[in-house]
């Protein structure tokens, strides 16, 4: 795989785990979490695990790291909604 | 590739890309829009784009698959967002 290719890989990673980053912040702040649907988190959660083990299976460091980072922010997304929605 | 890493990257897609779909459906119904954030689906816009591109250089059927629907998903929501939000 060239260097050129990693590079256009690794800038969709930033971008669409940067994505994320928003929403994050925006539920840790507002608390307010009727509108994010659990069942879309929790299937992409679950999504995310297995494009990571299709990064290792072909060796695309751009998936892998994408998906490792994903992950950790799609956790921190679901542990919101699933705290702010009890009280 | 071999076709059984193939069978990973279409599930991963398959989940990742139908997690838009309960959101794009939630959007669509309640035209709930103020807890979207406009920056997160524009930064996973352009990040869906350039993730197609990087599938066509790299020849992986799952990503370019996965990334044509999710940037179909995503524009929908932006477009439910611009719209809802001028009401």
């Amino acid at each position: 795989m060239s260097f050129n290719v990693e590079i256009i890989g690794l800038l969709a990673a930033t971008l669409t785990t940067a994505s994320f980053v928003p929403q994050v912040l925006k539920v840790w702040r507002t608390k307010e979490v009727k509108n994010l649907s659990l069942t879309m988190y929790s299937a992409m959660l679950a999504g995310v695990i297995l494009w990571f083990t299709y990064g290792v299976l072909i060796n695309s460091i751009s998936i892998i790291l994408a998906n490792i980072i994903t992950a950790i922010l799609v956790s921190c997304i679901i542990y919101f909604r699933i705290r702010y929605s009890k009280k």
